[in-house]
């Protein structure tokens, strides 16, 4: 099995608005995307892309309740680099793939934040990066 | 000022040679360069594209003696994703623009891994990200 492009680069913050000021006003971002809620995950979610394109960022922000940006932001209060994503073109595939690797596939496969199905692996067992597999974006 | 585009994620890595062997078997890394020490920050660095191209993974592994990734690994002993690297055209504007933002830029402006000027800013200033700004390679 093959990964495709570093879709996105997930990074934890404590408050989303002042956040998106920071990466608009600060770093430029050349597109800021609507926010939005993914009640199932417990988070806020906006994408960013900086000028160029490429890889964009995904600000992600705890909504009231457990969630494990939550528990993130409680090791890290200042927010920091969450996880990597990456595109595959089958998802199914690529799980079947990494479970057979004997990776801790975190959870079920699940609708993500590009409308596409994605799961997560354990860093534990991806050299320490919390790691995203999702279906490309059509 | 305004940024350029996310040109890698660095990631930091306890044993570069078997780092090297997961992202090349397990994540499929599409061009893997040759590894080289920068003696100076004291690391051995290694880029790698996945399929697709776009944003690279740079890791970084310590070389012997003191160095920031030693301390970083030290507190995740499995590694784990370190900066983000953004391009600008003009360094010295940008080591300016930062500064005048009253930014914490640590140490000063010197030669990065892509052969280009580059400075590291605190990531205390940057919402949790260490953040590397790198003039773009020509």
């Amino acid at each position: 099995m093959k990964l495709g492009r570093l879709n996105h680069v997930g990074v934890a913050v404590p408050d989303l608005a002042k956040a998106i000021a920071f990466w608009r006003e600060t770093m430029g971002a050349a597109q800021v995307g609507e926010p939005f809620a993914m009640t199932e995950q417990g988070v806020l979610v906006c994408f960013m892309e900086m000028p160029g394109g490429g890889t964009q960022i995904e600000l992600l922000a705890p909504l009231p309740g457990h969630c494990p940006i939550r528990a993130f932001l409680e090791r890290n209060p200042l927010g920091g680099q969450h996880h990597l994503a990456f595109e595959v073109p089958d998802i199914a595939e690529a799980r079947a793939a990494f479970e057979g690797m004997g990776k801790r596939v975190l959870g079920p496969t699940r609708m993500g934040a590009h409308g596409t199905p994605v799961f997560f692996i354990h860093p534990k067992d991806m050299e320490g990066v919390l790691t995203e597999i999702m279906e490309s974006p059509r």
